[in-house]
This record gives C-alpha cells, structure tokens and sequence, in this order.
C-alpha cells in the first residue's frame, strides 16, 4: 500500500532547512523523499501549500493526569500532531504495580499515538506513603523486554541517588545494562550534588524553571525537557534555550496537563506555538519535539521524515501557527482537516482488566469512623495556600465540643486519609484550613503518589457519603452534601476513566459547580489541592494513612502539638 | 581511586563552549566537573593552560588494514588521542569466519583504545569470490550478544538492498531488531536508488567524495562519515561540513590507514588538524571527532566530559594544533608526555590464536603450477594505472615460446591467484601490465577481500618461491628473486603481525627497498595494487582463483580473447 504526498514544503529536522519534496510511503514506512512526480501510488494527496513536519513527541507525561485511557487521550492529542509519547504509569503503578504498568502497555497497543513506557523509578515516592505496590529493582526486570519499554522514568529520589541506596542504584544499573535511558527529577539541584546525582547515569531532567539550571544541566550532558503542563509551566523561564549551542539539547513536554488544556490550548503543538509567540523559530521548536526526542530515548527511525523513518507526518496550513491540518501515523492518515477518524481501541486481558477496575479494597465507611479523639492541647493544621501544592502548619485551638473540632467560621475543616488498598485500616485524621466549604464535603480517589482515598468535609455524615461513594464506583471524585451533588467516574485504578476527553470535561465541569456551591476559598481548586495534600515529598506539612508528616523532617508527628512546634 | 585534573580549560562538546573546570574521576568516571579545586584524590595532575577534550572516536576502521593488533595499534593510535574506534573485522572474517571477529573482540579486550566492533555485512564481497568463510545472518546473530558490538558494518552489497536479497535483508533486520547501528557504504548512489537503499534501514555513509554528495546523505537521515584514510582521502572535498546546519551529522573516520600514516601525520587528530588548517573550526570537528561519533552508534556515557561518562579525556597543549600531550582511558593515565604507557595485552583463547595464525591450507608449490596453457588467440591483460584501484582489460597477443607469455620488455608479467583457504587447487593464471618488474617475482596473502595467494612474477621458479615462503610462514608479503630477498611476516590470518608498528614499518621499508630493486614502474605501489587486483567489485577486470572476472558484467570471463572483445 503506497501513498504520496504531492507538493508540500519539508520541515527537515536534520538541517533545519526547509525544501519542496514529495514524500513516498509504503506501508507505515517512508520510502522516498523528493522527486517523486511519477510515482505510482494507491493514494496521492495534494498537500501542496502546505508544510510537512514529523509527529510531536511528547517526551514525559503521565496518561493519568489526563483521567483518560490511552486510547481517548489518542483522540485528544493526536488531531493536534502528537504522534508518540513517553509515559511514565507512575500513578498506575502506585496502586496497582506491575499489573498497572502491564495494563498501560496492553491498552496503549496499536494506537494511532504510539505509547512508549518509561519505567516508573519511585513507587512509593516515599516509605512514608503507604501505596498499592512497592516496586523494587527486581520487579522492572522483566517489564524491560517489552518492546515499547525505552527507558527508567524520572528518578525523583535523588536522596536515594546521592546516599547510594542500593535498590534505587540497581534499578539505574538494570536501565542502563539495556541501554536505556535513564530520565530525571532533581528540581534546583545544582553544583557537586548536581554533579553526583548526574553520575550515577541520570540522563534528562523537566524540572528546570530557570534558563540558568538549565544551562548547568546541559552543560553536563543532560537532555533538558522544557515542560508546559497544566500546573507547572516552564516555557517563558527557558525561552533563552531556544537558540543556539543549548537548542539540540532540548526536548518538549507536558509531564501532567488536564484533558480540557489539551482540547482548548492543544498538546506539544502548543509548546511549539508559544515558543514561536515569543520570537523563536519554529523549525528549532519542531526539532525539539520531534528527532531531539527520539535521540534523547534512542528511537531509531523516528522523528524525522526521511527514507526508512516511520511515516509519522503532520500536514501543516502554516509553520508559525502550527495549525496541524492532517496527521499521518505509521503511514495511515488518522486525521483528516482537523477530525480524528475512527480506530479499533486495543483489547485489554480480562483479568487484568478486572484487577485495575477493582483496585478499591476498603470496608464501608461510618461517620464515625471520621470522629477525632479530642485532646487537651492545640492541633497541627494543615494551610493549603492559593495556587501551590506546599502547604503550611498552622497551629490552632481546635474547640471539640462543637462538630468535633470542625469550624466552618474560621475555616477549619476535617481531613481524611484512608488506606485503600489493602484495607488495613489504616487511617490518618486531622484538620485542613483554606479550602472554604461552607457544607458538604468532597472526596477523591485522586491523592498523590499513593492515591488512597481523601476526604475534606464539614461534617462527618456527608464525609462518610462521600468517601462511600467512591467505594461503591472503585474510584471517583465526589461532591456531597446530604446525597451525592456531583461526581466524575474513574474506576480505572480510581484514576482513570474509560469515557471520552469531553465527557470528563463535562463532568469535572459540573463536580466544579457542585463544589463551588458549597463555598471555596478564592484561588484554590479544592481537588488539586487535595490531590496534593497527601504527598509527603512536597513541604512542609502533609496528611498520610498513618497521619501527620513533616516533610522537611521526612517524619511523622502528632496531631497534637507538643512544646518543640513553633507557633 | 580518584584523580582530579586542576585548572585546565574544558572543551565541551554538548555546547561547543570552552570554560575553565576542574574535573573528578573516579576509578573509571567522571563525577565531578567545576570546582572542585578543594577536593580529595589520589592523584592530583596541574593541567593550567592545557585544554582538555573527550578522547576521540574513529567511527570506521578496518583494523587489518594496518597490519598490527589491536594492542599494537592502541600504542600507535592512543598517544594521537584516539582511544575508542569501530572497528570492521571484515578481511580476518573473509579469511576465518566468525573465528576472526572473535579472535578481533578477545585480542582487544580491555585496552586503552576502546574497540568496539560492527559485524562485517558482506563475507564474501561478492559469490565470484571465493573466500574462507561466508557469513550468513544466521551466523552473525549470535555475535550481537557481546557488549562491544555495537552495529552491522558496512552494507557493500547495494545491489542485495535495491532487490531484496533475503540474506541481506534479514542482516539488516537483525541489527535493528536490536538496535544496533547499520552502516552503509554506497559511493556515488543518489535520488531515488539512495532512498530504496537507506529506507532498508542504512544509516549512515563513509564513501561520500563530494559535498554535494554528502549533504544530499545527511537531507536524507543519514550520519555522513567524513574519511581521511591512506589512499582514500575525502577532507578537502568534504570541507563545507564543518559549516552548520551539516556538522551536527558529521563524524571523522579513518576506514584504511598504513601505520607509517598514523605514526607520520596521525590518526583522527590529524582530520582535526587538517580541519583547522583548511579554516574550520577545532571545536566542531572534536564535536564530530567525539560526541557525534558516539550518537552515531549510540553509545551512552562515552564521548564527552561530563559526570557519569567514561573518563577518556585528552590533555592538549593546543587546540588548533591538536597536541596531545597526555590521554586518560577509563580514567587511567596512559599516554604521559606523548609517550604510551606500558599495558598488558589481552590473552587470546589459545586454540583461536592457533586457528587465526594457522589460516594457510594449500600444498606447496612447483613452478609448473605456474604454467599457463597456450592457445593461438590473444589474451586479456590486467592492466594496472598509477595512484588507482580500478583496472583495465588490455588485449594482447603473447608470445608463449619465450618463457611461457611473460615479457619483462613489453611489462607483461604472470599474475596467479591461488585459493588457499581451503586446499581446493582452484588457481587463477593470466598475465599483468603496468607493474614493471624487470627481473624476481612478488607475493602477498593480502589480496581483498578473499585473502588468498597472489603473486606477480618475471618468471615461475621466482614466482614459486615467494609463493611458497607465504605458505611456510602462514602469512607474509614476499619478496624474491633467486631466493627471498625481504618479507614482511603477517602470521595472524596472512593479515597482521604481533610485532610493533615500528617493526612492521621497518619490514615495510625493506620490502620496499627490494621490490624497487627488481624495478618497478613509477606511481605503482606495487603490493597495494596487487591486493586489489584480486578484488571483483571495483571495475573492470579483476583475478580470482576461477580465473578473470569482468566487473561491470560480474561474470566470469576467459583469459583467451573471442570475438565479443573489444580491442
């Protein structure tokens, strides 16, 4: 099966030149760039006017944080010419091991978006968080004969690194063993810790926000991944990377970007069109997102379109705008003026897919199982501050005999973690101020990294509600008051949904009414911000299944203040 | 083990920058590089006003091409800053088979000079040859599995890829299935038979002899290797790579080079040299010379100085000179003030280095083996031209009453290839011209690509003798007249020698010095063009041990002339 594409300009990442060319494709694979006029094909396209350029590759994101399968993510991102992913199943893999890695491989197969797999590096983040799975070394072995497994994902735990801990070195070893490379995550790190952390074989970081610990980065032989997500947006800071020696170190990613970002804003296509906004060249842009990923992971064959390259090809109306116009995958056009068409969604094991969409192993909950045991001294507060994932301790007196302690005049609220995997049992209770809800309480199956089950109510009745909610639906985000207000359904691991990218926006549209409706404090989107009060890597004070951790002190404390807290 | 490199000024080649930076090695990696002016090592070396650069990387030898092992030819090549090359073992496996690539892989274990191996793609270099081995892709597979093979060498056969010979094919296949690189080697191929032959998954060239050329090769994906051999010499020509946007797909090779070359002019720094002189600049040619040629092959962690890389790194006096001065392989000193430290060479497998020195299998010879049936018609004679390997077809008529067709005052002298790998008695007979040997006969066991017994001679009983002494000693080049007159002794495959390069430089000149003494006509080289004489790829008309080949119609062809010859 041949096809030609008669007439279009050639975006050629080798050189950065651009060059009118016909373009032959037999099967998924390029057979000829140039004058190929006469060439007999099956199907001939006039792309003339138009300008040719490889599918984005999107070099670090977590499927998760899309709440999509990798098969609706597909219809989302690829109309907008990402053609190829590097995906870390971190969150998967938190709740449901390898079987979580193993369902992101089987329900990624033979997509339009080809899904490549980086290994997640840290699951648990840290042994503070009771997670799904505990993944060591020895559990990656295996994962690594997969043919779309290309590297060890972001290896946040740079302690680990710098102190030499065993499982954490063996599993850069075993990456590297296999060629394979080996991604970053030391956010600031700098100078001899830098140094030792590089060392060890750790070859990208998408953690830079200045174009200065960029430059150190790659000046020490880093690939540097400019990340334009959702929450974290680094473009404007590493602007000055788009010129020259530091561009061809460079890739493009979004690492965690919301679904209705994606549809409004776009994907890497996005990244590229802002880098142009500001006054850089697209072609460097392009080279980014496209062979610059495929060099940084090894990807032969990808990332350029050239004889024997995968026929992953973006028709463009303009280079500026990047306004992807039809998209090429393997060959196939899989976009048509802007309209994904249809494609046979990959078929998962039954079992597997039971296990992913039964990851909820918890007891039904009471309104006294939320009851705190009231004590003579101030509690530890846990203040969550507008538009950051760090949080504060606030010290307070809580007054118990009104609600046990919750105070919706002053804002103090209660806040539950519940150990869900494994239905110890286990719990952490305590006090949330800065969310704002007036009544009502909300729920999610969505709390970093380990993704237990998180409650932030008024009261303890509608917070039982909630959290059984969630129960029932093997994962979800809920809103309640009295009943059930609103909620969006993600009974994959409680991460994931296998509905569309515009039926998730419309529910988190609506569980974002329902939420507003009990009162939130300006700035603060209460579920992110739950998501993120449960993760005890990010300072200085979060809410585990075991209760209270200081992170700076990586330990746990008391609700109850002693005489060592400061006030 | 620690060793710290103080005050030098660094050569990054990520960047193309220079700064000042101290650099940390541990055992054989770099773990620090900056300030690290306090830090503690065992050794601490003063580099102030050096400059120091990653260890350079010859992307395309042929090892048997300088006669020496690969311990003797780190002596020759490391003190000029080459201490990683990939090396094609392709002549010792026209002669042993896979017993030669692993008698390449044990001779080169753990030496100063990093020898990796790309798998010989074409044994034999074509069916009319008749070698010792012929390697199937079946027999290849199972050589991927050592760490140092890092590709498929040099795809010769283009004919094989533009028609899809099964064999060759699955060759390919092979590599990439595991992710080996697979060079190419495609003189003068361009349009749309270029990208029938790269699209087969060909990724890079060493035969490009225009800038047109090349750049036509890195449009279409390919990594251009920029040759400065012996007798193929393609800088000059190759000059405007060194501009961008080409560089960046550049590496320097050296393919076939004499030692009296490398220990004369240099190895790769001399490219680097000859690059600067001709107005180009130092630090894109080490880029190419380093970093590049590491991508090329995807080797991780080789190629620069940075932390987690090995610690090959060249202490320079200058950087537009290129003066070595000292040269770090895996971290340890081994060349000191342009001398080479002494190192313990690798211990061969003692059957193998039997197999490897015992190659010759051939009875002795009398002089009637010589002989040559008369006929009434006039003969096809190979006709030799000064500084060129290809050959013409001359016809003559000959004088078979005076000793047998040779006429030293016409220069038509014997020429005999004699099958010697397997003791079949196949020989091929006929007559040369443009050699100009006035009296003695010579002989060599280096004939390509098959290897076997050539020998040009003013008579039979000469030519007897030298060919004769080849056999006795397993390997040589020969020359005699009445009785050996000098030698030069290649007992490891009739290829290479254990003896030093000096030695075999000496033996060289001597061997030189006599064969001028039997005369010779100028411009001719005489045992450079007689080892290609036998060599049925390069046009017109070659020996082999059937007997006359015409090139261009690859088919065999007799030594008596009929009617269909032109005159």
């Amino acid at each position: 099966m041949k096809t030609l594409l008669k007439g279009g300009t050639l975006v050629n990442v080798f050189t950065g030149e651009t060059e009118k060319a016909n373009i032959l494709i037999e099967d998924e694979i390029i057979i000829g760039v140039g004058q190929y006029d006469d060439a007999e094909a099956d199907i001939t396209e006039n792309v003339e006017g138009k300008y040719l350029c490889p599918g984005f590759i999107d070099g670090h994101i977590h499927i998760e944080s899309t709440m999509l399968t990798p098969a609706e993510l597909a219809k989302m991102c690829v109309p907008h010419g990402t053609t190829a992913i590097i995906a870390d199943p971190h969150e998967i893999a938190n709740v449901c091991g390898t079987d979580g890695i193993r369902y992101m491989l089987e329900a990624s197969e033979g997509l339009p978006l080809h899904v490549y797999i980086a290994l997640p590096s840290c699951v648990p983040a840290t042994p503070l968080d009771e997670s799904g799975a505990i993944l060591s070394a020895r559990d990656l072995q295996p994962l690594y004969d997969h043919p779309r497994v290309v590297g060890l994902a972001e290896m946040m735990n740079f302690p680990g690194v710098l102190f030499n801990d065993e499982d954490v070195i063996q599993k850069i070893r075993d990456a590297r063993k296999r060629r394979k490379t080996v991604d970053g995550h030391a956010p600031s790190l700098s100078g001899k810790s830098l140094d030792k952390y590089i060392a060890a074989g750790i070859q990208s970081d998408h953690e830079c926000s200045s174009a200065e610990e960029a430059i150190e980065k790659i000046r020490k032989g880093q690939w540097v991944m400019i990340r334009e997500g959702t929450a974290a947006r680094n473009l404007k800071e590493l602007l000055p990377l788009f010129e020259a020696p530091y561009n061809h170190r460079c890739l493009l990613v979004t690492d965690d970007r919301h679904p209705a970002d994606i549809d409004g804003e776009g994907h890497i296509d996005h990244i590229v069109r802002l880098a142009v906004q500001n006054g850089k060249s697209a072609i460097t842009a392009i080279q980014m997102a496209t062979i610059q990923a495929a060099q940084c992971f090894g990807l032969s064959y990808v990332g350029a379109i050239a004889p024997a390259y995968r026929a992953d090809i973006l028709v463009l109306n303009d280079l500026d705008t990047v306004d992807v116009c039809d998209v090429y995958a393997s060959g196939v056009k899989v976009v048509n003026h802007k309209q994904i068409c249809d494609f046979s969604s990959p078929e998962v094991d039954k079992k597997l897919l039971e296990t992913v969409k039964n990851s909820f192993h918890i007891e039904p909950l009471k309104p006294s199982d939320f009851y705190i045991a009231e004590m003579d001294k101030a509690c530890r507060v846990i203040r969550v501050i507008p538009g950051q994932l760090v949080t504060e301790n606030q010290i307070c007196d809580i007054q118990w005999d009104k609600n046990n302690g919750i105070d919706t005049e002053k804002d103090i609220l209660k806040l539950a973690v519940l150990e869900r995997h494994k239905n110890t049992g286990h719990k952490g209770l305590g006090f949330i101020t800065g969310v704002g809800l007036k009544k009502g309480a909300i729920a999610s199956s969505v709390s970093h990294d380990s993704h237990n089950l998180i409650v932030i109510g008024t009261n303890d009745e509608d917070m039982a509600i909630a959290a059984n909610r969630i129960c029932q639906t093997g994962g979800n985000v809920v809103v309640a008051d009295g009943k059930v207000l609103a909620e969006m359904k993600l009974p994959i691991a409680g991460l994931m949904t296998e509905e569309s990218g515009k039926k998730i926006a419309a529910e988190n549209e609506a569980v974002r009414h329902a939420v507003d409706m009990l009162g939130v404090s300006d700035g603060i989107e209460p579920f992110m911000n739950m998501a993120f009060v449960s993760l005890p890597v990010i300072p200085s004070i979060k809410m585990t299944t075991q209760g209270l951790v200081d992170v700076n002190k990586q330990e746990r404390i008391s609700l109850y203040c002693d005489e060592t807290d400061e006030a």
